[in-house]
């Protein structure tokens, strides 16, 4: 089957009647331009919200393997709406939940990944000319049971279709026109990018860019399928395509991100000890614990301090962890500082322009804005700061690296 | 497997938490009797009816498969819900759809009717001493696609797995406490029956008692299925047992009913020629229409007058095609009295007893009530009476046949 297209629409494009029709005319114009639509939806606007509502009312800690069984419904009555919706027009389609399209997960409910993915039911109905149209965020394990994908979970389900089904690209209809040098809401004169690499597109993400998830990103680097992110209110517009883009000699700047939903932690004067700084870590990454940068000072003889971050919302996990760590190896109270955010700049190969990383400091001592840790990567470079001052740090270092200009 | 029992709560049953927490008791204090619940669920309340706006909203005709895709979330959402119920009661719960547990039905969408059940994967989780909650009104074709059953489908889901299960009976919760001798809201001392046969059961559940689906009924009579009607409201009441009731040497008036959803058609002056009658009804039950009582008099020399009951909402599709029949064969325009209501004795071998018959005609007789048809069965006698009427009759007769005494 050729000229297969995987779009996605998010639950804000399918909330109701009028958007469902909107949605089904862009989709059977694609039609009528001769591709293959397979069309991946999201349940409709809050419905998720109340269906969990609902469970809580009923049981404050659910078990996971229910939840999935009741919140997968949210999706399976969108495709049944979208289907409807798409022949009333007079064209053809077919809803198919996630299991009837052979989307096989491992056993995680609630948090589920797709271990394979059998498209013959969708091959075929393309093959008789039908539109099809997918419950997105569910699957199935090998014992039949109904699971959940968990965050990012949609897009997850659509790029792993469009590499199943070899299709031209998957496109992500959200409510964004696409990916854009910095957070609109913070920086006004903030530009859409037209094209941007994977990698690129993966530290955006990761750095709190909520356009898309990581994990769908990564699924389409790994399989090298275009992703496209558009808008499904302003379907005239192109969106942002992350695609392998050619490699620049020049590096530049393609985004600047603040994640301000991020904890500092210290410890304070642990024994300067081989494998000490091992043991912390790996007490941490046993209760699956995300750290992200890490810092260890000597202190004085024989005593390092040991700072590193952690999303907000782990907090409470990390907390009793490190008490047991602190008891053990006799270090001092944990220092925690909350008002911390997290700016970084992204674009292939910046760290290897000198001009780049001294630009961004320069920037920062020029506002008076203390520098509290660093870190980088290939592609991106980041530093924490005091959170009341990262607005003003994001807007400046934009327009620093003239990102309004870029395309 | 040993001490199985399936219980089915209806719609009102599990209409919000509050409800689906008094049946979670209930179910729990089965187990806790040593016996091994199946419950089969409806969609909550009339969250069935919201969905069939939504669609309505977006497709005035909308395909039979994608409107079972739809309104088959409505019992995937109650039978997660019942499971966390009873999961936060501390016992062991899984739910299953349709699929899930083996439910397979013809290709027949929106009215499918069930082929085979496969209940190995309800079996295992039985075994595991979880108590086992099954979507009703759903299953899947041999092709993967969602079906639901159509009327009286939840009922005939349980009493389907009561025998595939060769469970010790089927318990059939819902919003009365069982089955009377009359309808309590016409007859005031109507008097509830304590056990009551298979095909007394049929009767009254065809003649209008709503209680249970004539469907559910037939299943349960053909596989010798013990079947229990008891309220979810009132649960300290011990319901009605449908079961193969003994027969006992004297007929007995079980009960009245009285059908006013009917119409009485009457086309005069047809041709008395060999035939004509098998082309009239072959025309009609080609169209699938279920033509009630017939009757046909000798009007004068080679002519009839053919009159019959249909159900009133087949009305519209009876007319057209009785009009092309008069065209055909030459008969007079077709005849329509819709104030008519069906007034029903039933008992088994009543119509073996001449006092039973002659009682019913007396008393009408005195009432100054004109019978405009008769038929009978083994087991029920009915009478074609004006509908100003009926709710007079029936209360007289139930008197006269003394069933408020009735146990």
């Amino acid at each position: 089957m050729e000229k297969i297209i995987v779009q996605k629409y998010g639950g804000s494009s399918v909330a109701d009647a009028e958007r469902i029709q909107r949605v089904t005319k862009h989709v059977i114009q694609q039609k009528k331009n001769g591709l293959n639509p397979v069309v991946v939806v999201s349940a409709m606007g809050d419905s998720t919200d109340h269906l969990i509502e609902l469970a809580k009312s009923i049981n404050p800690s659910p078990s996971s393997r229910e939840m999935d069984v009741l919140l997968s419904t949210g999706e399976q009555i969108s495709i049944s709406l979208l289907a409807m919706s798409i022949e009333a027009m007079g064209y053809k389609a077919i809803s198919l939940t996630g299991y009837q399209c052979g989307i096989q997960t491992d056993p995680f409910f609630s948090k589920a990944k797709i271990s394979d993915i059998h498209p013959d039911r969708i091959l075929s109905e393309l093959d008789e000319g039908k539109i099809v149209i997918v419950a997105g965020f569910q699957g199935m394990t090998e014992n039949g049971d109904i699971t959940t994908l968990g965050r990012g979970g949609s897009d997850t389900t659509a790029v792993a279709l469009a590499v199943a089904l070899n299709a031209t690209a998957c496109e992500i209809y959200t409510d964004v026109r696409g990916i854009y040098t910095a957070d609109p809401r913070v920086v006004k004169d903030a530009s859409q990018l037209k094209d941007i690499s994977y990698d690129e597109m993966l530290e955006l993400a990761k750095l709190g860019a909520k356009v898309m998830h990581p994990r769908s990103v990564e699924l389409a680097r790994k399989n090298n399928m275009k992703l496209v992110v558009r808008s499904s209110f302003e379907l005239e517009e192109s969106g942002t395509n992350i695609t392998e883009v050619k490699q620049m000699e020049k590096a530049q700047v393609r985004g600047v991100t603040c994640d301000d939903n991020i904890v500092r932690l210290t410890v304070p004067n642990v024994p300067d000890k081989p494998g000490i700084a091992y043991k912390l870590f790996s007490m941490l990454a046993a209760k699956n614990i995300h750290i992200d940068m890490i810092i260890q000072n000597l202190n004085h003889d024989a005593f390092n301090d040991i700072s590193f971050t952690v999303p907000k919302d782990e907090l409470e996990n990390v907390n009793s962890i490190i008490e047991a760590f602190i008891k053990e190896v006799g270090a001092s109270p944990l220092l925690i500082r909350k008002d911390v955010a997290k700016l970084s700049i992204v674009g292939t190969g910046i760290t290897s322009d000198a001009n780049i990383a001294s630009g961004l400091f320069g920037t920062l001592y020029q506002l008076g804005i203390n520098i509290e840790m660093i870190s980088t990567s290939e592609i991106k470079i980041s530093c924490i700061i005091d959170e009341s001052q990262s607005k003003l740090a994001v807007n400046e270092i934009h327009s620093f690296f003239e990102l309004n200009h870029v395309i």
